[in-house]
């Protein structure tokens, strides 16, 4: 019997979204549990480690979102052709989950003289060009996807995630990169994918 | 023939020791370099991401230490015995950064008044031993390592790092949790890594 999968995160796109869009992908049905902020202190306990998202098997509980993106990738086959792929994938992922740790601090500062300057050293003018840009050319010398012209779940990570990229940097900072743009929306219109981002919850992120 | 591997880092151990203890517990040739700071404003530019540690495998250049590690990882054997093991391991190593970026958080907070509140809400009273005493928890249960009863890599990347862990929360946190030392005295008890920490550099971290 297929195990049974659960999908615990708050009401948000944020670190569930790439989890979900990879179910959807594969058409494996999991439950797409999602706690309000106001139930979180009454859960927050009962989590593995005090933080979402994990993910259940089965009764097994795990966390850590970009390792649960890797479990459900290799489940529904989009994951690289050999090791040297994989790491590929790997360093293209946790490339993007840097750029979201930048462009968190910067949107969550709440000292303004310390956002300003965030914004002008780290959020827009070097880290996030710097690495959009790389990204951007990696995107056109690999057939329009990030690792070995297919499909990967590095493409899937990047597509649902990239609107909060947006959010968080104050800009539509993607929108500068035709590459980019356009692997969200070769993922966007995948028919599952498509279906879901119709009818799914609106979120602040 | 067998692939030729270099790994870039700084002269620390930090986000290097990892890759190198799994490098030598595999008896893997790789070509240690080197850079010191003073050197790195003009070798940052030749860096894939402007980022340090990158591999380079034949000549094949690829950033992100995690992804690096875990690369390795496999070459040497030390990954789970399936999918949800891997996804139990990749979730121990990502939640040991978790609290690495806690602690460097503290470490190099330069205002004082943030620094005495950043030491008491997360980098000791909070955070570190909360992580810290569920994996102690998860390691007694699981036969001396932290998944799946026999060394993996996440036994060897805490072991690498956990040094670090104590110098950057300021004290000596990891001897309170005796399953934790125990995964270190392991790891450091290798023959290869064994002779590797009597002849490393001496370096900050």
């Amino acid at each position: 019997m297929a195990p049974k999968y659960k999908l615990i995160y708050f009401n948000l796109r944020g670190l569930g979204e790439p989890i979900r869009f990879l179910f959807l992908y594969g058409g494996i049905e999991f439950e797409d549990i999602r706690i309000e902020f106001e139930d979180w202190p009454k859960v927050k306990e009962s989590t593995p480690y005090g933080k979402l998202p994990y993910i259940d098997v089965d009764g097994k509980r795990i966390t850590q979102s970009t390792a649960i993106a890797r479990y459900v990738a290799k489940l529904v086959g989009l994951v690289g052709k050999d090791d040297l792929e994989d790491l590929e994938i790997d360093s293209v992922v946790d490339t993007l989950i840097d750029l979201k740790d930048v462009q968190v601090a910067y949107y969550y500062e709440e000292d303004e003289t310390i956002k300003q300057k965030k914004k002008k050293e780290i959020a827009v003018n070097e880290t996030v060009p710097q690495f959009l840009s790389k990204l951007d050319a990696r995107v056109k010398e690999n057939g329009g996807y990030f690792v070995g012209g297919k499909l990967t779940w590095a493409d899937i990570y990047f597509a649902a995630y990239h609107e909060t990229t947006n959010l968080f940097a104050g800009e539509n900072v993607i929108g500068k990169y035709p590459h980019l743009l356009a692997v969200a929306d070769k993922v966007y219109a995948i028919p599952a994918i498509k279906a879901w981002i119709a009818k799914r919850p609106v979120t602040h992120h």
